[in-house]
């Protein structure tokens, strides 16, 4: 998407590869929306450090991140010896996994390039296979979120007024996002409309990621708490929810997505106002019988006692400590949504009724 | 209720007035959670701007400022003349009406001391009146919420998971509180239970005085975010809601009270969690025809936008910027919650249903 960097507007992807110096490129997402800035990781470890640290972060931006980093560190080793040349793939591919442990996209990611690369013959042939198909999942998520966009689109018609919730922007993916695809589609195609970002703490991913990204895109929007939501839709205020998620159930329909979508989830099926969740298919597991056993990670609990913000000297990054010092806190990081409360899944395959996941299975995607 | 300082504990009220030294004094809940004071405010001027500038805050609270405050300022006339002391209290009034012009309660405690100054045929009788019926004023709204406590106590059985949101404790009334009164009187029977204390952004009044009062009374409590309260009461996590409210109808049972209220009753309705209001009766609006009609406050957006905390150096309170620095915000500061969702009011008077308040309104202080 297009970011505009003192005054000067230019195309920018959220990760790319320089290939002439073998280095990862990556938007530094933990200094956002109080500083833009690009950083480089000169080795696998490096991009594998930016994954952990979260300098990177979002489903498919991590994927592409892991695939890039698997084709740098592969791309690193000097030498013909093939024996040698896969324990040291091997060594790339387990930093990379460890980065985010709990985290399925890298992992899928990093499959699909060593899949690529086990078709050369030689040291030369494999590195130059593996950066080729890390371009290729980094071009493909893009697609996939083009996708969404498309068939997204139609659902915004102009004087909507859209709430999303925390950020499944193109912050998130390679580009365009999923949530936001959508949005900056229906944009393209001319139409006037007007977003809420939820804040949603306790990270603020809504009033930080989502809200710098449609400011750049000038798309008119404003921040609330996440409070409010009830309130705008009791109002009428509302008329479209459109989340991201990071996973969905193909079984039961079931959608893991940031703490508060539930809340959002349960207000729109009370004043009928449309819940959509935007997704690529890798976000459909296939496997998990039933959303009560996804496990809810329950964070730190810094993030809901305080707030991580700009003192607004040069931008310059501080804590504040909120709640009452000699009080704990309580930190789910997600929740669940039932099918019964989501009108549709806006997917690149088309939107589709989450009860019908399991019917449409082989369109979508699943092998027998 | 009981505070520690330095160790020691202390029994204090919000507001109390010191008649020696004609001083209001108010715990300065803006230092909340770090760092307790008590300040003095020495004429009614500056009782105005303590209200004003939200020393205090809370419906009890601030009517018991009032009523203080107009004792305080009709006391500071020198003279027996009684027409310029007429003239003298009517500027106190307004003063001090002025200071939070949306409020009904200071309002309504300065009334009551008009109408017992009106039985004074001197001036020193009529300060004399003044400074006794402030006084009535505050022990009242004590008996008040110790009535609140003694009805809402038996709702609390062992080892029940209690929500509340924003601050309707000890703090926002001259003592006890109205949503924390069950809380404390469950507590000296001797029942064990724990609390969650929603966040309540964008002021996040949970986190910080909640927090702080029940950390004070030794109540077991975790902060959430007011995005979790839904996933809890999915789990099973929760098994009762009891929050404050600024105004009931009481031809309707609609509740206005901080935003996010709605969206919890609406969390609360879908898993069948009873959900109380405790008010006092002076809380029940007997005119208003139907909640649309209750003005709501958009507050400004910097609430929204950033937050209020302690850096940590020595309790330094600063406030950062949270969100991207070229989004607005909206900042609605209440909202109304239909008489459906909510289980019971539980009031001094007892347990009423919403939809029953009219028909008890003569038992409930309606005048005809």
């Amino acid at each position: 998407m297009n970011v505009t960097v003192r005054g000067r507007s230019e195309a920018v992807r959220t990760v790319t590869f320089e290939v002439a110096h073998n280095v990862v490129r990556l938007i530094e997402q933990r200094l956002l929306p109080h500083e833009f800035k690009i950083v480089g990781t000169k080795d696998f470890r490096a991009t594998a450090r930016a994954i952990t640290d979260m300098v990177v972060r979002g489903a498919g931006a991590i994927g592409a991140t892991a695939a890039y980093g698997l084709a740098q560190g592969v791309r690193a080793f000097r030498g013909r010896d093939l024996e040698k040349f896969t324990a040291h793939a091997g060594v790339v591919y387990e930093t990379l996994k460890a980065a985010r442990p709990t985290a399925v996209d890298p992992v899928n990611a990093m499959q699909q390039v060593l899949r690529a690369m086990a078709q050369g013959e030689t040291v030369a042939e494999r590195q130059s296979l593996a950066l080729a198909a890390a371009e290729e999942f980094a071009n493909e998520d893009v697609e996939h979120c083009a996708g969404i966009g498309r068939h997204g689109a139609p659902l915004i018609r102009d004087g909507m007024r859209i709430l999303t919730h925390c950020n499944a922007g193109w912050l998130a993916f390679v580009d365009i996002g999923s949530a936001t695809a959508p949005i900056y589609a229906a944009q393209a195609e001319g139409r006037q409309f007007e977003v809420f970002c939820d804040e949603t703490r306790p990270r603020s991913q809504g009033a930080t990621l989502t809200a710098w990204e449609l400011a750049q895109q000038k798309v008119p929007h404003h921040i609330i708490a996440d409070n409010a939501a009830g309130h705008f839709m009791q109002r009428g205020e509302i008329d479209l929810v459109i989340v991201g998620s990071d996973r969905v159930l193909g079984r039961t329909g079931e959608v893991a997505n940031k703490i508060g979508t539930y809340t959002k989830a349960v207000l729109a099926a009370r004043h009928k106002v449309p819940f959509y969740v935007a997704i690529p298919l890798s976000t459909i597991d296939w496997n998990l019988k039933r959303g009560f056993d996804i496990p809810i990670e329950e964070r730190h609990e810094e993030e809901v006692l305080g707030a991580w913000g700009s003192t607004g000297k040069a931008g310059k990054r501080a804590y504040v400590r909120v709640a009452n010092p000699t009080s704990p806190a309580r930190n789910p990081g997600f929740d669940v949504t039932p099918a019964e409360l989501i009108t549709g899944l806006i997917t690149p395959a088309g939107i589709f009724k989450p009860k019908d996941l399991w019917a449409q299975r082989h369109k979508l995607g699943l092998a027998d």
